[in-house]
């Protein structure tokens, strides 16, 4: 199956929070691939997957990066398709300033960021699919079961 | 023509920075309704606008709020459609207590988050086309000669 | 005995910090129940636990969430009783993302917001119990009596 | 009629935002009284202010100050009354420092903040009523007509 | 030896701090009383030691807190003495609510803040000792020894 | 008379801050005199004045400065004499940069810091004269009566 | 003259911040030559200049952004010339974003970054004269008759 | 060989570090020193250091410290060759006071910054090096070869 979200991020070390959006891809059955693209160390990979990731067949791209973290803001200058940021958490700050690096963007490129960390990866994830399920109908039906699982999974009292 | 992309804010305050998504998408010829929705003070009108939001028919919504800002991510709990949140700047913190309470959702229920502002408000047009364009060609070419023309209006020289 | 302050939290994870509420309660003598209610995972359990708190009895609300929290502020719309807002600690933020999602409401909609953690919980159970000491002398008693215990309590110097 | 709630604040120059809490409860037909108490300036009339607060009869207290903001939590320290506390905005930080400084409060004495700025003064007037309502139904009737006009006065559309 | 420097702090456990400010007046043969006197849950403690402090014979007074530290500011609203202030590190925003509760007073009454933790414990002993110095030479020329002797244990090159 | 505070200040755009320190001080009848010391543009002229400060009868060193605001922890670093740091007003932040830079200063070398801009420098002026005060009984007498009209002068009420 | 230094900047609005830097060029005759490059709006012409820049002669980049601002250090991605970053205000942040954005980059690719605004562009035009200075005698005669003349300006005492 | 680059530290405790910035200049066959210059326990080590850098051969200056780091600033002050600075990071607010002490430098004496912690000591010796290499080929070389391994190391896809 063709991959439809690419899940890119600027290293390694971006990947334990970054498979939180592959898990819940693959939960969802939507077809994925991660890579690593740095903007800084491989400036010209970030030029080439920008240009290019269209014409693969993508249609949502997902990009974690941390600190001063441009790769989101830099594919979504290079690419028409939809870009989702995921800032991680930095050493010294925490993962505000990758926040404030992905979420700022002037007028005319967008990035739509979500929460630092894990939980901002696995919602890259759910609103990839939310995406995609605009023409999707079974997807949509996946995901909105998906949903319903979640809200029957929150108990009634909290247990000691 | 039915509008596909609902823009929603939590006050009239609110319109002078969220009509720059409703430009930016007349621009691209993207059908468009903007209505004021508060989650604090019509937690009713939430409810019924989040539940009904995919059957009116909209496939993206946009949803703008300042300071303890819950109307994105309360929206983004009610529907199943993608939900693009824009953080309107605030009286004493500039904003940044709306981007916080917009962006930090935990993981379950996302929200797309743009810049704080006007240029928040314009991204979050052009991601909504970029998402719409995704099943829709004409728009899709119409979003990139607008890009192409973006890239064609930036001058090679500063003036004095 | 009919329990006067419903103790609401968005997740079992907020229950450690919650339960300082419970705790302080607990010790003055007065009835209270604890809940989970998502904002954002079971919204119609919320908009269903906002619009029958009173009638259930209760008389005043302690809700504790973390992150882009909207759990205080969204009970605070959907009922006329005395809201109050605990931060819970955030991973990645340390609450300070929790702190403004609660308090920076916008006129008309009221949250008393407590600090962030489990001081804040604490508080939150002391402030209840003040509130309702209004209309109860014997809890008034109690509660002054309880803070003349923790002044009696301070040691006039520190120990190594 | 006897003041019900005390509207107290560290300055003059507080009184332009503390005034929106004297304006709400003059709509709810609330008894109040506004007295400038300054933790620093008039540290004994903090004193035999907080100590005769019950008292005199006031049911709760509303305290606004900015930048080291210590006089709503040096009040709660003093009175078992319930304690609400207005972060005036300051100078040089826009009452950041105003907004920690009152709800930051240790385990034992609590203060229920309010947002920066006229918004937190309109609201501790709110939440003040809420308290009081809760032993007065016609007030609680007053707060209810006012919620509903409130719900009723928000437009569909926002206005160019 | 009457003491002539008071450290005075919030609760036991701003201890492990506050004994640095204890320390470094022990090196200096600095005659000292450590206290706890607790803004918040001691308010008459603190009143008194306030109004007492100069006729009990203290010279400087040395006060630390944490999170809302209303206890330096306090103080100095009660005594001509000069207050030197120390934020104690707090869990949830490590001590930058301390620092601004301390730092950001109002024109009128001042607190001489030092850093952060136990540093700003140190340097508060070593303020004091400087103020002290003005009119005690044989502490002048005990204080210039200490940094001179400060000055000589600095390394010329880092060792591995 | 020979003045006995240095009011220091890092450019002629500090002194509409500073000289708030110079009118507290004349009213106090405390002796001093205002001096231009850049540690960045002067670093020779900071050198000096550290050095012979305590030679040239100052007793206590104000002294001012906005941005990476070196200026008072460099004189605190050249002179055994109280050193109080005016954290100036600056462009983009406000003044946080200030603070931090002249309040964090590491164990060995203190610096006694103010609240940013005016409020600030009064207060330098009241703690510096509060310092001169231990050895100077009409110089007590005068803080204690100008510390007596301050609190006269506090109105009951506020004033629209 | 070949210019050494090229000043890019995201957009004709940062030119009055940069210009700071140009002036102090010409003070210094350094020759350099303005352009502007969108790392957003223009990633072809970003990506085209810093693979080319040393070929075109230029010795030093600076390059100046405000929000997320990714010139600067996507520059120094695609160029071993030494990268000299300009944070520039932005709207709602003040430039805090712009600084992290800047400042914050991983290992491997470094940008030297200077204040936020004017006088960050003005200092980057020093850097990279002092650069400029190590291989070129004439210029660090005129760079350090510069800096003498800075600190003969400095007046002694300041002026009402 | 003659060090070219300068390694300057606060104090012992910035070794682990700044030992990043030796390291890669090692790597890249810089010769440099590193010696502990502490602006506040040895000011006068400091301005030696800072007017006789040049005259000692250095090229170069890498200065680290934290918390209220005045030593890259203060270097720059007294010397015109090119100062980068790197913020250590600090125990209680992890490096942002570090950060700004460094680099908002007033117009006139710049630093140029680097990221907190070990990040930007390590690439404040590669921008040293790239400064370096605008007069020594043979080190452009070295440099642009790490710069390609560099990239080459990058993988394609992340390992779980």
């Amino acid at each position: 199956m063709t991959p439809q979200v690419a899940i890119v991020m600027g290293s390694q070390s971006d990947w334990p929070t970054m498979q939180c959006a592959a898990k819940v891809l693959d939960d969802l059955g939507v077809a994925h691939e991660a890579r690593i693209v740095s903007a800084h160390r491989t400036p010209d990979r970030l030029h080439d997957f920008g240009k290019t990731a269209a014409d693969e067949g993508f249609k949502v791209i997902i990009a974690g990066a941390g600190g001063a973290a441009h790769l989101p803001g830099m594919i979504a200058a290079l690419t028409h398709l939809p870009v989702l940021g995921v800032p991680v958490k930095s050493k010294a700050l925490n993962g505000l300033d990758s926040l404030l690096s992905i979420v700022q963007m002037p007028a005319g490129i967008p990035t739509g960021t979500l929460a630092i960390g894990e939980a901002g990866a696995t919602n890259a994830g759910l609103l990839a699919a939310s995406i995609l399920a605009l023409g999707d109908d079974a997807l949509s039906m996946r995901l909105q079961e998906w949903r319903t699982a979640q809200t029957d999974k929150v108990a009634q009292h909290p247990l000691d």
